[in-house]
């Protein structure tokens, strides 16, 4: 978070939760499923949008959050994928009055499972709850094994997390052992999926959490 | 930036900016070029800093910035560099107001170039000066070659660009031509530096660049 006035930031937290309950209310009575999935940029977010929708048996939705530019909607919307864009213009997170006025845009037609793709970083979208279910977050093994110790709020605040890239790895000096403890300091109990966006490898069994998490 | 009201934020700016005015007159008159490096989480900034100074023939002096942990300080000074570290605890990013306070607990006891390694973010560093001289942003290969479109700001502020972990480049599919497309829509004259933090390669060329526009 910027440094700005604790009374302030305590105001726009009280704000954001009341409305982030608010669309968790309206899409748990659609029987939507919601995930926030939040990584550094170019971890391969959209990447993993691509590889789990394909794996899922239900009817998927896509909020895409960037600071500008709708790339990743338009390569989603190019499979089939419905999927909507939200552009920030300069905000470093999605908060919940920006997936509010998101949502309230779409139709649900049937249940299934909203993955919110968050704006690339890795400090700020976790401090902030847009409504969602679950919060999935996404580290690429080229990131570095240090990830963990320097950003330890979004590996404490996740329910998974993919580890991505994982076809690069004989390339870099990843110590999985080291980013394991890390992981395990903040996050005793999250499951940790290696995947590669490239191949799939790794993405059945994170399709299978989820469809076994979401209830579907 | 946070979605914070906007005269909150003019505020915050207005007292930001008056302090960077500061921290640059006081480094300059002891003949200290300061360099604000930037860049998403895992580009390689620290790898960056130890192949630039030791291609440096002047007195360098770091300051760390990172949410949390002292690692890269740590690494630094086990290399013989003056290191000093600042941690922000949740702040995504440095101000003027950190880096002062850092800068008067160090000795500069001769001229050089101050590099000040901001928090790993590609979204909030870029607003903020901290009283640099100049701002480089590293970027990595395996981040994408749409960098530029999802984080304009960054790459429209930047002095100079790193194009970090170059030795990837034959597993990925990193599109060079579309992203300084992106790159010189945003900024037409930045130089960009092709690198690779594990052979060196690039670093030549950056440290001969800085040290002429520091004047050192």
């Amino acid at each position: 978070m910027h440094m700005v006035k604790k009374d302030v930031m305590t105001d726009i937290r009280a704000e954001n939760d009341h409305i982030a309950a608010h669309v968790n209310g309206y899409l748990s009575d659609k029987g939507v499923f919601t995930v926030n999935l939040m990584g550094a940029p170019g971890a391969g977010k959209t990447t993993t949008l691509e590889n789990l929708i394909r794996r899922l048996a239900v009817k998927c939705y896509v909020v895409e959050g960037d600071i500008e530019s709708d790339i990743d909607t338009e390569r989603l919307r190019g499979q089939g994928v419905t999927a909507s864009q939200i552009n920030t213009f300069g905000a470093c997170h999605l908060d919940a009055p920006l997936l509010h006025n998101a949502v309230h845009a779409m139709t649900f037609a049937e249940p299934g499972i909203l993955f919110v793709e968050n704006v690339g970083n890795l400090v700020c979208p976790a401090e902030f709850s847009i409504g969602e279910d679950i919060k999935l977050l996404q580290v690429s093994v080229a990131d570095g094994s240090d990830k963990p110790y320097k950003y330890p709020l979004a590996f404490e605040k996740a329910d998974a997390i993919l580890l991505s890239k994982i076809d690069l790895t004989p390339y870099l000096n990843f110590d999985e052992e080291f980013f394991m403890k890390g992981v395990r300091h903040l996050n005793p109990n999250a499951p940790v999926f290696k995947v590669c966006g490239v191949t799939g490898e790794g993405y059945d069994a994170a399709a299978a959490w989820l469809m076994d998490r979401s209830g579907k």
